[in-house]
This record gives C-alpha cells, structure tokens and sequence, in this order.
C-alpha cells in the first residue's frame, strides 16, 4: 500500500485549475474569493485561483479577531500582496464583543499569546480527565459539559461569520467563493460545520494534509507557510495535531488505507503507526460522520 | 391523485414530537431552540417544541433589522410569551451597518415600509424586463447583473447571520437548533443557503406549506399568524408567492404530483393549474438544485 498518498504535482495542479475556470463559468462569475488565513490551506487555493484565472480576477479577504495569531494575519498579507491579489482585512471583533462571545472568556487580551495558550492547554487537560476522554472527542459526540459548550459557542461563531462575510462580499462582486477544507480535516471532523467547510467549490477537499503540503512545495509558496505548525487559529494554543491526537504524518496513511480497504495490520506495518492510532482514527471518522450532513429531516 | 396533500394533523404532530425528542436525547441537549420570526413556519416550530419539551426547555431568539415587518416582530413576541417561552430579542442592524449593507439601500429608513416595497417592486420589474425573466428565476440561474448581485448580497447576509446567531445560543445553552424550513420551499429553491436551511434537525420540511398551515389550524396558533401573507421578510414588498410566481395552494399541489410521479394532464385537471404553472414549477425545481446540495467537490 506505499505510495497511496503519492501525488503528480503537474497533473494535480492542473486538474484544479480547470476545476476552478469550469465553475467561474457555469456559475457565470466574474472571477473567485478566498478567504485568507495565512495558514497553508488558503495560501494553496488563492495560488491555484491565481494560475486559474490571473490575479486581477482574484480576491482575498483576510478576517482576523482578537485571538488571531499576529503572524498569520502578517503571512496572509504578504502573500496576497506577492501575488498581486487585491486583500480586504476585515476584523470582526467588534462584532464578536456586541455579541458577547469575548466575554465568555474575558481577560484573554490582557496576557501573551503564551500565557493564553499555557491556559487553554491546562484547562482542557482538567475538562479532560472530568470527561475521560479527550477535548476534541468530547466536542464530537457531544458531551454534556458546561464549559465544553462555552468553549464550542466561542470557537463556532469565529468561523460561521467568517464564511457569512465571505458570502457576502463574494456575492457582492459577483465572484465564485472558492473554500480551503482538505481531505484529511473533512474525514475526521476538525472543522466547523456550516463554517469553514463551505463555499462554492472546494478546490482541494480531494487531497490529505500531506498531500497539500506536497503540492504546495511544487508551487511558488513559501516555506514559512508550509511549515507553521497547522492551526485553526480560534483559540491560542489549540493546534491541529494536538486535537487530532496524531501527526497528519500517521493520519493521512491511515486515512488512506481505510479509504482503500487496506488491512489494518498492513497499515500498521506499512507506516509505523500503532492500532491505537488506527482505532481513533476509526473512531474519529465514524463520530464525526452527522458534521458532514446536513440537518436531520424527517419523513 | 386529489387527496395528495391531505394530512392526518393529530397523526403528523405526535410524529414530529416524537422527532424533537428523540434528537434532543440523541444529541445530548438540554432543550430546544427556535429563531423566531413571527411567520407561521417558526411558530408553529416553537408550539412544537413546547408540546414535545415543555415551555421551560425551550427557547426563543426574535433577530430583527431595519427592514423586518416590526408586525411580524411584535407578532413574535406575543406569541414566545403566550406559550412562556423565554425569548430574546437580538437585533443585527448594529452589524448590518458596520459590514456596509445597509450602505446599498442608504435612503430606506427615511420612507414608510410601503413605500419602499412600491420601490423595490418598480426595481424589480426593470431589472426583470432588462433580464427577460422574473427575479427569482434570475438569481437562481446566477445571472450576471450588478443591481442583481448586489440585491442577492443584501438579503442573504442576513439570514446567515441570523443562523450563525442562532448556531451560537444554541450552543452556549446546550440546546438542540429547530430549523424552520418547508418542503414547498425546500424544492423550489426559496430559501438561503447556508442560511435559513440549516440547523440541527428540521422538524417541518416533510410538510409542503399547505400541510404546515393545515396543522397550525389544529394546533393553538392565532390566524393573525396562519393568515398572514407569507413572506421571508428580508426586503419590504417581497412575498413568497410573488417571487414564486404562484400561490402555495397551485404550488403544493404541482409539487406533490411531481412527487408521486402524476401526469402533467392530471395534475392541471384535478386542481385547476396551468401547463405554463406546472412547467414554471418544474424548472423552479430544476434549476434550484444547486442549492440544495453541498459545496462542489473535485474528486
């Protein structure tokens, strides 16, 4: 099974990039919107946009808010301006404080990123060990915990406003609102439904963690992107891998030979992983499944 | 095929009581909540939601803005306190203003809400002589037209923030989101997408608009709300059945034929509708599928 997650760049890139003109056309836009992090997933996607359709066709909107780490929102800009494609920064704090959702954890701004993060990690290790089980599985099959729905009221909203906003001003224009989700976050979970997981089209959600990263390489991006630590960038200190449990270097083969049919002692051996990482791998994909839905009709 | 919308309502209600309970167990909920506009959709919801829950389990979030009915508003209010049901009025002009939709439509707030509706009917009736067809049929098909981009980034925005809103009480309190959607509009494409259509369950969209108003009739709703004229509220003057091009009691019908794979003659015999009606139905359907699938993915 080696080589599951073994990509042509070339032909990849290419196959997006019809993927994005076709749909600029059927949907009769004037040219595509990406919602801009600074994190690798939408730095890819506004370069793919931009060798689709030309960066004067192209528009980023960058939506920081108060827990945005300074440094992406920095990396989001310079991007976008290297690639000559017009940026809007939007901040929706005061949004997030008319609101109330800044209250829900109030003195966050008055310490470093650091002391923020340092807080968040130990605060969830205690949530943790209440529950037995840890916070991002917690958050999946929806514990009843006070604190937990606080902290998911808190994170849900950045994102939702976030892909409000990006509606809005891809309407606005007339542009095709193009999405960043991949592969790997769509099939475990770590997003936020009605959040970041839509738009238009999504141009990469065909491709693991690993394999964007691969792409990205063969493109013009760089590796101060490529190799930041992968990070929703809701809340200080809450990074990808951490939530997830594993690296996207053990779950992206694992994913893989699941979507594969491959034995799991096939995937252990192939890719040093253990069964424990395949069974919450398993276990992920399986709780996770109602967020990739829609709402639950009745007939 | 007469008799196709006929619903047993005491059958019906028991049914969709026992849904809400059952995903409000399901999905470890404290309770419900419902966005509630004063329309008859989420307020025969929220009866629902007290029959199944009991008034103190169930919630109430009213978002009105500068262009909402302040009838429809007030109609919502009395009807959360008839039922005492907690409700909270949490307006989205403050937010409307500060990301500049309101800036589109700069002179409304100075006219009378009749007026404006006489503004926004000449509008559309130019834009739809320019365009060769209605404005509804020219949103859905996308077309490429600024007044018209701008009128869909106008009214969208809303009920996606209205939706984010709700996504955000809902949990914070730990309450199951009742949306509000109907199966009239559903297939027809009236609705929002990623707003109005998007909640934890639906409790209604398995009932055309008729079926809903024949259960509020055997349900404790006023007719000040069954009767009224349905409308989404977003724009002063514009109604369902305007945009729809027919009325729900032709619409239902057609629909419900289609559903059951009736002949096009039989549908217009047995309920007095035109070919023209049902071939306008048809395409409603047709070209609205779009919107009720995901984002694009390439695969």
């Amino acid at each position: 099974m080696k080589g599951l997650l073994h990509i042509d760049a070339g032909k990849t890139k290419d196959k997006i990039i019809n993927f994005i003109r076709r749909y600029v056309l059927e949907l009769n836009r004037d040219g595509a919107l990406v919602g801009l992090s600074g994190g690798l997933d939408s730095c890819l996607v506004l370069r793919l946009c931009v060798e689709a359709l030309g960066s004067k066709n192209v528009r980023a909107i960058i939506i920081p808010e108060r827990d945005s780490d300074p440094s992406h929102i920095r990396d989001a800009r310079r991007f976008a301006e290297l690639l000559s494609v017009k940026n809007t920064v939007k901040s929706i704090s005061p949004f997030l404080w008319w609101l109330g959702a800044y209250r829900l954890y109030p003195p966050a701004f008055l310490f470093s990123k650091k002391t923020q993060a340092r807080f968040v990690k130990n605060r969830s290790g205690k949530i943790s060990k209440k529950l037995g089980k840890d916070i991002f599985m917690a958050n999946l099959e929806n514990e009843k915990d006070c604190e937990l729905c606080r902290g998911k009221a808190f994170y849900r909203i950045k994102h939702r406003l976030r892909s409000s906003i990006l509606f809005y001003y891809s309407e606005l224009n007339n542009l095709l609102l193009a999405g960043t989700s991949n592969k790997s976050e769509i099939l475990t979970g770590f997003f936020v439904k009605y959040g970041d997981n839509i738009a238009d089209i999504m141009p990469i959600s065909f491709l693991y963690k690993t394999q964007v990263r691969a792409l990205a390489r063969s493109m013009d991006i760089g590796n101060n992107i490529i190799d930041k630590a992968p990070s929703p960038d809701l809340i200080p200190g809450v990074e990808d891998e951490d939530m997830l449990g594993l690296t996207y270097e053990k779950l992206d083969p694992i994913l893989a030979g699941i979507e594969h049919s491959c034995d799991d002692l096939q995937i252990i051996e192939d890719y040093g992983v253990s069964q424990k990482e395949v069974e919450r791998v398993k276990k992920l994909m399986s709780v996770s499944e109602y967020l990739r839905a829609g709402p639950v009709n009745l007939f």
